[in-house]
């Protein structure tokens, strides 16, 4: 009998007759490693655990301990999934499939309706059914003509057999359900008890949004009890917090694809929130120095070009508008060269540096259909920008205070979970960069003195600067575990030369200016994103869209004084809103704990008769009286303070971490 | 000799020999007329006094009071310049020329560089060197061929002739300076006296951005020294409130036509206006019920076709961007369709009405360059726009409700001077308006009817309404005497057919509302455009930009006191500068007037001593000292009644428009 020959990840070969299974040889190695092996690879390729091995190479077990495992077991999920979807429906044709970290997806086209979320309790019980019987699945090598042959009415199947470049490809059939692809399944179904049907999500056919739009399944499982119960529950952390799921709830945006994707559109509860935190980090720019402008969306092209915006960066651009007679208008993609454009409209002197130009100005940027995802993600957008002009040795001032400014922005918004990194240029590449190495020396010294006096925490990445300066990122986790980059001071040296910037200095002589760009909670659209993340849609007092809510016990004894007291507040400036409706006042208080309002009132007799109200804050269980006048006062303290517990407290914070 | 027969304007008619001069026929009506008399017209054909007419005709004589007479001394004042120049210069080729109401031009072309403003007086005396001399200006007709052959190394002047379809053309010759064109100049230069030159501009030739740039010199022209000062005492008012001066010269704005016509820049003042007016109006509207949104600029073509604008208003859009698979992004003329799908993201109900939505919204127009002026008419606007959405029987209560907000914040701004025109369906054409007569009746009726609840004055329009519905305009007079629409409140039957807006009634049925479109201050472009020309500049302290100015006696013993001034002021909200420049405190406090700062502190030793400030108010002479508590206090009232002499005064005001 011929022998292979199989090298193992140790390095140690050994010799198999050919035709031997991994089972098999798992078994040769030790039975605990037969008991948990789910798979093996041969030469790259994923192997059946009772598949005969025909080839000398490299070889590997994978068993219930590996993700490859998982995904084994992911894979016969999935083919279960088609197996008891084709038994309860006869009319379905499949699309494609995948198992991957996140869980398993089966693309489905019923030709009655796709099928429904109310649909998976039932299909799951088929799975199950399926999974008890527990019959072989059938692993077999088929003619791709003959594939074709049975496939030539599913269009779908047919097409994904047509792509694959093979004379005969392995197919896997249970009863009348077939499919193929390079996967490995279980060879007993026994393991697979511990899965979930998810959700249903339209999906284009091959991901083109010009074909059929299929009904693609979601669907999760694990070897352990466990391990499935904390995926569930980290699920439903994810959904609690998905910032379009909140942002439906509370009615804070939406996006409709027919009109444009990634196009929000703010209901008033959003633009509530949004105008607080505009009108918020003006104030604060305003009160450090900054002169806001407005400047305009469009611009002509040759700026661009000039900026080098159009060389470097117009795959993210929105096409150019031709308004005839050679000119070209462009949404722009970044705010700098308008900023530059404010800096250039007058002749400026030393004495007047730092110059500090700040926006909440409007861009574009072309993101990929696929890339787009409720606030996060979009193409039209609005950054907190700014754009400082200075003196070369005003660098290391000037970062500070921004710093300083940043720090005290996140503790107003309560943000503590975030970490510094500095970027410098390669010094074994320096050719890479901005040519000005005394400018990169100077520069890059700056910021990590400026880091040392204010005592904090970085971590320095050489080679991590853009082409024409150093910069820190200011990384923040969000809520879902993830990293993104909420604020960012960036050097540039680049700019001021291609646009000819210039100073006069004490000297009388023209000088270079630097240009720091420099955004503190980057664009409305992401911020408030992570902010519902990290909320939980829960905004505090001086964010919520509402901010009171009061019900009167008996609409015609009570409204009247409830009135008073909207009256009363919102001439503080108070948000507050009335439900008059006549529904139970136990529904009214649910809905407005759904609604996640800081503070419900409730007003009655006796708090009519001592101008009292009935306080429930948002998330506890009990109300407390407290006098009217008391409460007004505690609520407009609660929103001049951000809703910090004291102001103090809040310092005492930032302090800790500027020592 | 043969006869001629002239018809006057009183239809008598008189027999005179062939060659008689309107000189002579004025001298055979009165010898009065005939010193007053400057030309005549035969057949609508200006001539001059001395030519000989040959024709029968209707018959005119014009004198120095008719408006005539004074383009004949116009006329003769434009070639006067021309030659004028064409003795001072031989370089310079000749464009066109033209006398009208606002005074006379010629266009130039140096080939040593064009005419400079600072060369008009020199010009001037040139002019008046050839109007002593008194030399007649030849009148011939000269053949077509003979003129093209004068000007063959003239493109412009041979560009005219060659217009000209005529064998024979009158020629005006003054030593070697020729000029045609049909106009007729006076017989003697002695009326010529009071005449100024007035300023230099470009202008492409034949009003074509692709032909050469010539220099238009501009000048004005009179019989009486009276009207030349009266004139130029009005020109020296217009250039005063001129909001492109006034832009310029407070560093409001500027516009850059490299980077984009119609497209602003709004300086660090100018936007510091804006914020206030939108911060203001916003607050207005949301205490008034209205629902604040944020909405995209951007949307698919198929939205504005679905509105119509595609098909109406395609003029006044910006080319649509091909995205590609069919897919076609449209920056938004205008925001209804915008609030339209707020609307109709929700289920309405009869309860919500009327649903208020309201943005400032940024909107695209394609003006023509020609018509784009400063603010005034821009390409990218944001309109302080409102769409609310009502039963038909809430139009009466909500066109109150409107008109009652919108005279407060006329009030606000000091708006004073305007009036109210109803626009009706014209009864005569009721087809050609959207068709619903009950529905054009109720509402007419309504919007009428409120105005008379009201006891307000208003203008009834007949057939000047929109197809889709009634409007009310709100007309106010310009600084400079025009009037333009301010605000307007239409009502639109038809939107909401197109978009198949529904609200669900008490009877539980689907109802059409009937949409508001609304603008109460417009633009913040053109707004803030008109509050320049209304105020000269000189915002109310609650808009200016810096609200207090302060300067210390002396920089070494008084900064500290204006330092700690200005943080005081500061965290109260109040915009103050310093200015701790190093020079004389004169020249300080007249750059503060000239850049119109309501109040300047003058703060010395006294006033550190006493706690004091020297205040001086814009346009006052005199400086009184003022404890600074009181002043800070009286400076937050100043704002906080939006710098009205009172809030009781103001209020009158509006209640007397509303008996």
């Amino acid at each position: 009998m011929a022998q292979i020959s199989l090298t193992f990840p140790d390095n140690s070969v050994r010799e198999f007759d050919a035709g031997v299974s991994t089972l098999a040889v798992a078994k040769s190695i030790a039975s605990s490693l037969a008991k948990k092996a789910v798979a093996g690879e041969l030469n790259g390729t994923m192997v059946d655990i009772e598949q005969p091995l025909n080839q000398d190479g490299n070889f590997k077990i994978f068993t219930t301990d590996d993700v490859e495992g998982l995904q084994v077991l992911r894979n016969t999920a999935a083919f279960v999934l088609g197996a008891a979807i084709k038994k309860l429906h006869a009319d379905v044709h499949f699309g494609e499939h995948q198992a991957n970290d996140d869980g398993f997806y089966l693309d489905t086209d019923r030709a009655a309706g796709q099928i429904a979320i109310s649909e998976l309790p039932e299909i799951k019980k088929a799975m199950q059914k399926i999974i008890s019987a527990n019959q072989p699945i059938e692993r077999q090598l088929v003619d791709k003509t003959e594939l074709l042959e049975t496939f030539k009415d599913d269009p779908y199947q047919e097409s994904l057999v047509k792509a694959i470049d093979s004379v005969q490809i392995a197919v896997y059939q249970l009863g009348d359900y077939i499919s193929f692809g390079d996967r490995a399944l279980l060879k007993t179904m026994a393991p697979l008890k511990h899965f979930e049907l998810l959700s249903v999500a339209g999906a284009y056919w091959q991901g083109k949004s010009s074909n059929p739009m299929l009904q693609r399944i979601y669907g999760t499982a694990f070897f352990k009890a466990a391990d499935l119960e904390a995926d569930l529950k980290r699920r439903a952390e994810i959904k609690e917090r998905d910032h379009r799921t909140i942002g439906r709830d509370l009615d804070i945006f939406f996006v409709d694809p027919e009109v444009g994707a990634g196009l929000p559109y703010w209901m008033p509860n959003g633009a509530t929130v949004r105008r607080v935190i505009e009108r918020y980090i003006i104030d604060k720019e305003v009160a450090n120095g900054y002169q806001h402008v407005y400047t305009p969306v469009l611009a002509n092209l040759n700026l661009y070009k000039t900026s080098g915006h159009w060389a470097h960066y117009r795959e993210d651009m929105f096409p150019p508008m031709d308004m005839g007679d050679g000119e070209f208008l462009e949404l722009r993609p970044m705010n700098c060269p308008s900023h530059i454009q404010i800096y250039n409209h007058h002749n400026r002197s030393y004495r007047e540096l730092p110059v500090r130009i700040a926006e909440l100005g409007m861009m574009h940027r072309y993101e990929k259909s696929g890339a787009l995802s409720g606030l996060q993600r979009v193409r039209e957008m609005t950054l907190n920008d700014g754009h400082t002009f200075l003196a070369p040795d005003q660098i290391k001032e000037e970062f500070k205070s921004v710093l300083k400014m940043m720090m005290e922005v996140y503790d107003d918004f309560n943000i503590t979970d975030y970490t510094f990194r500095l970027s410098y240029r390669d010094p074994a590449n320096t050719e890479k960069y901005f040519d000005d190495d005394e400018m990169w020396n100077n520069a890059q010294s700056m910021l990590k003195s400026a880091m040392d006096d204010l005592g904090l925490d970085y971590y320095e990445a050489e080679g991590e600067a853009a082409f024409y300066g150093p910069k820190l990122d200011v990384q923040t986790k969000t809520a879902l575990g993830g990293e993104e980059t909420m604020s960012t001071i960036q050097l540039d040296f680049m700019m001021p030369e291609k646009f000819d910037l210039v100073y006069t200095g004490a000297d009388g002589q023209e000088h270079r200016p630097v240009m720091m760009h420099r955004g503190i909670v980057g664009t409305m659209e992401r911020f408030i994103a992570y902010l519902m993340e990290m909320y939980k849609g829960a905004f505090p007092t001086w964010l919520a869209p509402t901010q009171v809510e009061i019900i009167p016990v008996n609409l015609d004894l009570h409204s009247d004084y409830a009135k008073d007291i909207q009256k009363q507040m919102a001439a503080k400036g108070l948000r507050v809103k009335l439900d008059l409706r006549n529904e139970k006042m136990g529904y009214k208080i649910r809905e407005a704990q759904t609604q996640k309002i800081p503070y419900t009132l409730v007003v009655g007799d006796q708090e009519l008769a001592d101008q009292t109200v009935s306080v429930r804050r948002y998330g506890e269980k009990d109300a407390a009286d407290e006098p009217l006048k008391e409460f007004i006062e505690s609520t407009e303290a609660d929103v001049a303070n951000y809703s910090r517990v004291s102001s103090d407290a809040a310092n005492s914070s930032i302090e800790k971490k500027l020592n």
